[in-house]
């Protein structure tokens, strides 16, 4: 059974942010931010894991995975990161929603 | 601007259901039981919104929001969600992994 695309995080509780957006028709530049951001996320302190889901109507959700809340604070404050939500904002997403979760409980099938 | 697909949340604190997946490649019944559970969801008390995305690899995220673990528990023990949870564990899901959460900060752009 092939497990890939799936975090693998610890026992609850810790957190996750939950990015869901719309992307815009811009493709210039898009994959490789999010390559890279993929990458630099990873070395963050306090990283868990990442999900990451768009369907063909340009509809995704993203969800990282993190032991604190300071842990996503710092990743959300790092100068390269800045850079490209800016560029996010401006040319990527049509819109977005962002929501910073405290994972409670977790349970996994089949 | 289009908003679709996103859920229209409250101010937190609220609750998030986290459900990422992997498919199997049995397609017969799925999308009829999903289509029949975002309806479903929807009727139950508590439901604030559903956001969804898949992508062609047939891996998935599914994002329910609640007012409250109570709302949460009472959908995950409705009879009719009961069959399609056997069923998806039997058919149509290679792997899940679920997330009860707590959204305690949200925001958006761009």
């Amino acid at each position: 059974m092939s497990q890939s695309g799936f975090a693998r995080t610890p026992a609850p509780p810790y957190y996750a942010v939950i990015f869901s957006s719309r992307r815009t028709a811009i493709e210039e530049g898009y994959a490789g931010m999010a390559d890279r951001m993929e990458e630099l996320a990873g070395q963050q302190p306090g990283f868990l894991g990442l999900e990451s889901a768009r369907g063909s109507d340009g509809f995704g959700i993203t969800v990282s995975y993190w032991e604190s809340l300071e842990a996503i604070a710092a990743w959300h404050a790092h100068a390269e990161h800045r850079v490209a939500q800016v560029a996010g904002r401006k040319k990527w997403y049509e819109h977005f929603e962002a929501r910073v979760t405290r994972v409670e409980r977790a349970y996994s099938g089949p």
